[in-house]
């Protein structure tokens, strides 16, 4: 095993042991939540701060000089920290992907830790707590869900196929989105990691998210790919690499699918 | 305790156990599933068939005079045997509901068993088997979810609210889905049973399902009501006595919200 790989796994395992330690936490506060509006359309709850603090101790423990880029910073801020030193490693992590379900006791949400260098995710991690489901991928590997392959598949666009949206789409509903609701069985289950995870799997045929965060795509993105499907923009561009030391919350829009069912979205989207 | 109290209780813990045995069935198969198209748009799989014998043998060790309705009968037709005697209970059962999701590895779907006397529910629990989580509730009782407690509240539409919604609108698209998509955070978890247990716990703060049939509903209803929220068609019209006997599978319209916001949507739907 050559270094890099070696890297790899101990960074894998480390995601591993900080998304489980941080989803345990969350599962025994899912009943004693109490939610304030972070802003006009978004809660969060001291859950996310402390689930937040429990994922970068345990990754300081390990590589004490990597950076973060986290969901829950200072009241209007996200949480960063650069690194220091080479290999230049950002760690990207939503500790509470699905808060407004976590925040009304459905235990519907995920742990999100995905890993950059060069601005490439190399590792992610998506934990699904309720249902201790562990989603993972290394940059060239393959994906796994509790250390079984996951693929794709090659589902096409059908009355029985499942197609994930999300909740943030503008008014008027752009004309795509009905062309989902009716072509397919559209799901929000109310969290992008693990409806990217969903991708993976092949339990969704594809899903598209508006305005998500990096935090929000940063693992499913790598899981996805690794299982063979295609992510992109909506417009099919490639999402990396990306500028992490410059990165500051900007939205993205992404867009994940199978490869039949991609370039159709694509097509729909763009029509 | 009288009488009646007594076999309520007997029909309650036969109802709790079958949802288990069931649900642990169902979570044993859901990653070697095998599914076949019911119709154009629906999937069965051998597991939804398995499950509902598994509730129906255990409720007929109690209960062996009591009626069943349950979604998997011969192709093309439910499973219905009439109650002899009295009194004349029917047991409404969906072994599955949320099979779409099942037969692609989506563990979110739950066993709805709902029982009938005189045309209304009398017992019904819900059981979510990836996470553990009974729902159930007595006529005349406290909804509870694993044995606690649980509310509707009184949370308002709003941004950080979510509500229900299902897969089966037209073409356009209602108006008033639209309105729902724009005001809250639209979900759709693929089972109309969970979602209505969801508007019981306050989870969502309503729920719209377009053409239900009774076994997705029959259990959902009662819990939702014995927790605060109010139930009816889209009319707002009571759902129930309804005709057992005459019963054959009409697909119904249902809207479960609590108080607050139950008026709200009914006036929408009817604008």
């Amino acid at each position: 095993m050559c270094l890099e790989q070696q890297a790899l796994s101990q960074i894998l395992e480390t995601a591993v042991v900080a998304a489980r330690l941080a989803g345990q936490r969350a599962m025994e506060e899912i009943n004693y939540v109490k939610a304030t509006l972070k802003n006009e359309t978004e809660l969060v709850t001291e859950a996310d701060r402390r689930c937040q603090q429990i994922i970068v101790d345990r990754i300081k423990e390990s590589f004490p000089d990597h950076g973060f880029i986290g969901e829950e910073g200072e009241p209007g801020a996200i949480f960063k920290r650069a690194p220091r030193g080479e290999p230049s490693i950002w760690w990207v992590i939503d500790p509470i992907d699905g808060t407004n379900n976590f925040a009304h006791g459905i235990p519907i949400f995920t742990v999100s830790i995905g890993v950059f260098h060069q601005g490439r995710p190399i590792v992610g991690v998506v934990f699904d707590p309720a249902t201790d489901s562990m989603y993972a991928a290394v940059q060239g590997g393959e994906a796994q869900l509790n250390g079984r392959r996951i693929e794709a598949g090659e589902d096409d666009m059908a009355p029985t196929s499942s197609v994930g949206l999300d909740s943030h789409f503008g008014d008027p509903l752009p004309l795509w989105v009905g062309q989902i609701i009716h072509t397919s069985r559209f799901r929000n289950f109310g969290t992008t990691a693990l409806q990217l995870a969903y991708v993976a799997a092949g339990g969704l045929v594809g899903t598209v998210v508006c305005t998500p965060k990096l935090w929000d795509v940063a693992a499913g993105v790598l899981i996805a790919e690794a299982a063979g499907a295609i992510v992109t923009d909506w417009k099919g561009q490639s999402l990396f690499p990306i500028d992490l030391d410059g990165y500051e919350g900007r939205p993205m829009d992404v867009l994940a699918a199978n490869r039949k069912v991609h370039p159709k979205l694509v097509a729909w989207i763009g029509a």
